[in-house]
């Protein structure tokens, strides 16, 4: 299914679909990478966790008619996408305040955002990703001002349905960050991966961190946690 | 004319006015601050030029009907203003890119921003005064959305005037903060200061800096060029 590797991420490679000008493959890795890339370990199996979940969570989206990049799941490690060009943009929604922000802004961890926060940030490694407002986004990538409008409201609406989504297995969603891609017609739809490499997720009962959290902090066992988190998922009905 | 002393800052006391509940005293200070107030020195004549400066300002923008909180000149360091609750946001505008927006989203100086690009950052320093967006504006100050819109399109539509206004003496606005107050019956208002400390100003044939880079970059003579600008100003027809 694969043909040439088109970029290597921190997460996944990027592969030409064999045969199919329009879609990518998605290769998960199993590095794990925190602060901008300082701290780095590799987990076995992270990769398979990583695709399971993301399928699971993009299948979700797309049976509630959210435009996204995902066709199916092709194997352990693998996913078929529509071909996007990724939107320079990192779209983070903010339930309740937790890591950066609460340095960024003096505010406690737990803090409730009502509404929820959207922030953009400036895809680009070698500036550490900045923190940008709206009239940045519109210089700094393609997109006009009704679909940056649209891909906030669709932020948005995605936090609704993915709170919706972990609270049914007792998660509290802090805050996650999405990507946007541009398909060949011209569309934006929800791209790249929703994951524990992505989100905040917090035991609605325990506290306890069901995402990428226990790594950064060396809380916990990454892959154990991740397992939890796919076992509760699959386990949903 | 000057009561009890409320605040102190980097650049100005600020005082009660005499016998006037909803008046105050600024008073100019000699003292020029930079990177957050790292570097330190002090200028004797700083305070009178500033002053002098932004209050021949803050007279143009009241002829042309700009609600500010400025009423008049006192004294050589001294003006008189209307008492407001300062909304705790810096509102910086940008014409051309230089400083701090070059090093943060990897652009060159003197790059064109077309429209002109607002920033918010919140005033405080403990935290470095940070960049803002909207959404974090809303919830850190007390500010309604149609309130925050309206300071935005205030600040564009100052920073016309502003440029019309420097082009007359053959300087180019290249970005400038402002900083808005409430007053007592809660209307929104242009307050602090607009001078070389808050403007970057070239000039237009020589590209010259008539502002506070001088100080930050240490290469010219601070009062010289503050009292370059002023002189250009007094001799407007």
């Amino acid at each position: 299914m694969k043909a040439d590797l088109l970029y290597e991420g921190k997460a996944k490679q990027v592969y030409e679909a064999k045969g199919e000008k329009e879609k990518l493959v998605l290769d998960y890795k199993n590095d794990a990478t925190a602060f901008n890339g300082e701290k780095k370990e590799v987990f076995s199996g992270k990769g398979r966790l990583n695709n399971e979940i993301s399928a699971y969570i993009f299948d979700v989206l797309n049976e509630q008619s959210v435009p996204t990049h995902f066709v199916e799941k092709l194997s352990e490690t693998e996913q078929l996408v529509h071909r996007t060009d990724i939107i320079p943009l990192e779209v983070v929604v903010r339930n309740v305040a937790a890591g950066s922000i609460t340095r960024r802004l003096g505010l406690q961890t737990d803090t409730s955002f009502n509404p929820p926060l959207v922030e953009l940030f400036y895809k680009d490694d070698d500036l550490g990703d900045p923190l940008i407002n709206d009239a940045h986004a519109l210089f700094l990538s393609d997109v006009t001002t009704s679909e940056l409008e649209e891909i906030k409201d669709n932020a948005l609406a995605i936090n609704q349905q993915l709170i919706n989504l972990f609270e049914s297995i007792n998660l509290k969603l802090v805050d996650f960050k999405l990507e946007f891609g541009r398909l060949a017609n011209g569309r934006i739809v929800l791209s790249d991966e929703i994951s524990p490499d992505t989100c905040r997720l917090w035991d609605i009962t325990t506290n306890e961190n069901l995402d990428k959290d226990v790594f950064r902090q060396g809380t916990g066992d990454l892959l154990e946690v991740y397992q939890k988190l796919l076992k509760r998922l699959e386990a949903r009905t």
